[in-house]
């Protein structure tokens, strides 16, 4: 079983417009609603892959129960998040029909406290001792959860020897990298705030400096960078693909933890997550693979020694 | 007892954004929720005036969940909604803090069944048969209800001898018109569409003879055009107003079922519903009117023969 960690799930929603014009009105010719938060996403596609995956988090009033029902249909996924007083964020994407861009709201979160956050700390620590082959903890922190809380989670987990992929941001990152996951997956952006330094290559050695064992940081359409003890590889789709990228990252964070847990050698996983990544990108529905992509893409991922 | 009818009801969200840039990302400040659909507004102002007031319509899934429960908190209002399997629509009204700007995205609403929508006719005639003092027909017909379906509601109303309101746009406008309704609120967008007059006075006349008994459009910061058959008037405030114009006009509605059901000459139903209307462009928070300013307008509103 593999353990993913989202402390801010969502319920993420999906509004068609013809085009979003400021201080107009609109009529929504199309609404999408599912179980979000990056790690939820991870979940998702680690379940699409053949993996068990049980999530983690909090969820709670009406947008937390919708989360919750919605988790209850996802064939592969366990649903062991903690219900709190406060709801469940939406995130609201507003596409437009006629240039496909999105225009994205994210609600800040619920406040969750001290009592609830005790739970989940000991419902953490009871997933753990089930021994997971992997866990990842993915996202923001909401409101009321405290910001070494990553830091915290690691530790636990490498006590009990289960590996640790981190990914999120900002202050959270820096201290959860003090605290040395196994893995951090940092964008471009968060690679920067991180080390301050806008060269990848460079960045990356000073994250691995500051705790994190291996880093891959996903750099849009040029693919991944991995420094990791077993050596340093890029790895790219073969042309630059069309789409929608949101959920491109949490596809690449799936498809590095279904490698590790699978023992596989670093190219293999970095090609597994650029395929995945890639594929999300294709699909038409955001924060969905497309299959026969990925199975295609796999063959055609090319990863050098950086 | 006043019944309002919001076949369309909705859990109307508030964002506070900083600015909102199309195809960008924004994280929401403030989110406030609450029980919406024309109808739902006029019973909450109602009631505030001391009105018993009972709302039916259709209420769903998670959102009319909410919906249900917010409006059990609020104190005058009877619930008397009729529960289908589809989801309550949302409205997002995202408020720029730099302009004060709104922009609007309204979902559709549910599908209603034929079933349904039987059940709801049964569960009126019921409403109408207990003798409310007056009923207010409010908004936008979901999909799956009947174009005509105000046409209905109105006739089933006269035929009872209670007096009956009409506020909608549109085919429904058009064909509940010919029901005979005592009284329509068109604004002057819905007054052309329907008439395909833009001068409000003969549009008015045309809509009396459409089947309207009394028109009374609303004519934004000019306040109020009355076509009766006591006489013609205009009713406006004192000054502009300045503020945020949502739900101003079931304020109006409000002012003017409250007058009715108070037998007051058609001068003071007036003054009434343009003091209402204004005090709620002024008032902080959108669709709540300002009671103070409420009071004083009343003194200051101008009606004079049209």
């Amino acid at each position: 079983m593999i353990l993913t960690v989202t402390l801010n799930t969502a319920l993420d929603i999906t509004y068609r417009v013809r085009s979003l014009r400021p201080h107009t009105s609109h009529r929504v010719s199309d609404v999408i609603e599912r179980p979000g938060g990056k790690g939820v996403n991870v979940a998702r596609v680690l379940a699409a892959l053949g993996h068990e995956v049980t999530v983690t988090g909090f969820a709670g009033g009406a947008t937390g129960r919708v989360l919750r029902e919605r988790l209850a249909d996802t064939r592969g996924v366990t649903d062991a998040l903690v219900p709190i007083a406060g709801p469940t964020r939406r995130t609201i994407a507003v596409v437009d029909e006629l240039s496909g861009d999105t225009t994205q709201l994210n609600e800040p979160g619920p406040q969750v406290s001290p009592a609830e956050w005790a739970v989940l700390l000991g419902s953490y620590a009871d997933l753990l001792a089930a021994g997971p082959s992997a866990v990842a903890l993915c996202g923001s922190l909401p409101p009321g959860v405290p910001v070494g809380a990553y830091a915290g989670l690691i530790r636990a987990a490498r006590t009990l020897g289960v590996p640790v992929l981190l990914d999120t941001s900002g202050e959270p990152l820096r201290r959860g990298v003090a605290a040395r996951p196994d893995l951090i997956k940092p964008n471009a952006d968060e690679l920067a705030e991180l080390t301050g330094s806008h060269d990848p290559l460079r960045a990356n050695q000073d994250a691995r400096r500051r705790g994190a064992q291996a880093v891959v940081a996903s750099l849009g359409a040029e693919g991944l960078l991995a420094v990791t003890p077993e050596g340093r590889w890029r790895a790219a789709p073969p042309t630059h693909v069309h789409g929608n990228p949101t959920g491109a990252g949490d596809s690449a964070v799936a498809g590095l933890l279904s490698g590790l847990v699978e023992k596989l050698p670093w190219p293999e996983r970095l090609t597994h997550a650029v395929a995945l990544s890639a594929a999300t990108v294709r699909a038409p529905t955001a924060g969905d693979f497309d299959r026969a992509a990925y199975e295609k893409l796999l063959a055609r991922v090319s990863v050098t020694a950086a």
